[in-house]
């Protein structure tokens, strides 16, 4: 007989549906991409032209962020309020699009502190580079990520609660992790919260316990976080005796 | 033999596709619903909390927009600056918003016009409620249409040139043409260019030609704009020789 899809001739085990289930899945078909097209039309109307692009095509910013990078700061974390902004220009913005995006930008531009006043607001450990990167995001939800960047934006993306940035960094490095550097991923992935990176570097990590030890990662680990590596040793053994009750159950099933 | 997707048992000449195309289709839909997924959370991430709604979830708005009625309007057109805003409360909106909405906003907005200095755009022979709903579609791509919102927002979209307002309306108004309204859609279609509902308002017609011009609405259009209806009879007789053609080519390939 023959298929209607590719239109070669097919014997009766190679058999794949009827007619009537064919048909049906071709106007599912179409359906689907409809909706996809009907989404991506939608999905342009609502992107915004960025400000980090070209200032002229998005006019009526009220707001400058200003990237501090880490070595600029005299302390860890907020006390570096007296820290000099650095010569890299301003990244222009509108006060609506980052109070929608973020609640805490929300907080901050709407409780009277000092950014809302001055329309200025500091974001400390980043470069010029990420700082625009994650605010272009804001106007478009695109962003075209290598690893380093994926990361530094996920952190920003944790710190200001953009959501749907974290989880679209996670996914870009989750699909990136290998044995190289599921130790660095599995770190990462702890102090971030980011449970779908951990889980996929713990299991690269599991496939390959035999040299787990011999790496200078993960003797670092064990100098800095030795409950990280508890964790992965646990993972394993959990692993390991569910894997020995499946095998039981699947002799008993035999029998 | 038997479907792999209803599992029913069916025989050669009800046959589908192959055991190979129908995995292949089967990735394709999933691939296809992954797509509509991503697209979907994108769409969430950019619509915006619309002032519309609730004034409080979109602060920072810093323009008015008035909707003053066809009837409050002192004469056809723009001549009508010194008409007295009517007490309806005005609409909250972003100029970002609206300026990367419409380029005509965009134009008011940027050039030292009076809308842009006061903050206050008037919006002629619109009420409230349709005004209300045109600024939501501004934040959100959506609004809940019946055929006289569809209509009405058709006419704004056109005006302030917010395209994919217009298709979106139009597509919702050609939905709903039928025998008893192809004449006035179809009259409509012409005045505001909307080609897709001129099509189908106009095939609408031309399957009911027999009756056409007993109705009201065929008499008042040969009153207001008889061009019209002429392009009605050309549309048709164009259709009648076309059909024709058709059959006088079938004829010839059965000898």
């Amino acid at each position: 007989m023959w298929c209607q899809s590719c239109k070669e001739e097919y014997e009766e085990e190679d058999a794949g549906t009827c007619k009537e289930c064919y048909e049906e899945a071709s106007e599912t078909e179409e359906e689907l991409k409809r909706e996809i097209d009907d989404l991506r039309s939608r999905l342009l109307f609502l992107r915004l032209p960025s400000p980090t692009l070209d200032a002229a095509s998005a006019p009526h910013t009220d707001l400058f962020l200003h990237a501090i990078p880490a070595c600029s700061s005299t302390g860890a974390g907020g006390e570096a309020d007296a820290v000099r902004v650095p010569d890299t220009p301003a990244v222009p913005a509108h006060r609506v699009i980052l109070a929608s995006r973020s609640p805490v930008f929300r907080a901050m531009l709407e409780n009277e502190m000092e950014e809302s006043r001055s329309g200025i607001i500091k974001i400390y450990d980043v470069s010029y580079d990420v700082l625009r990167a994650f605010v272009h995001y804001m106007y478009t939800a695109e962003a075209l990520l290598d690893e380093q960047l994926a990361s530094d934006l996920l952190v920003l993306a944790e710190k200001y609660e953009v959501k749907h940035l974290k989880a679209y960094c996670e996914k870009f490095i989750t699909s990136k992790v290998n044995n190289d550097n599921a130790i660095a991923h599995y770190a990462f992935a702890h102090r971030h919260g980011a449970k779908q990176l951990l889980e996929a570097s713990l299991s690269e990590l599991m496939n390959n316990m035999s040299t787990l030890a011999d790496r200078e990662e993960y003797k670092e680990l064990v100098e800095k976080d030795p409950r990280l590596v508890v964790e992965i040793y646990e993972a394993y053994l959990n692993r390991q005796v569910n894997t020995a009750a499946g095998k039981d159950t699947d002799c008993g099933c035999r029998k």
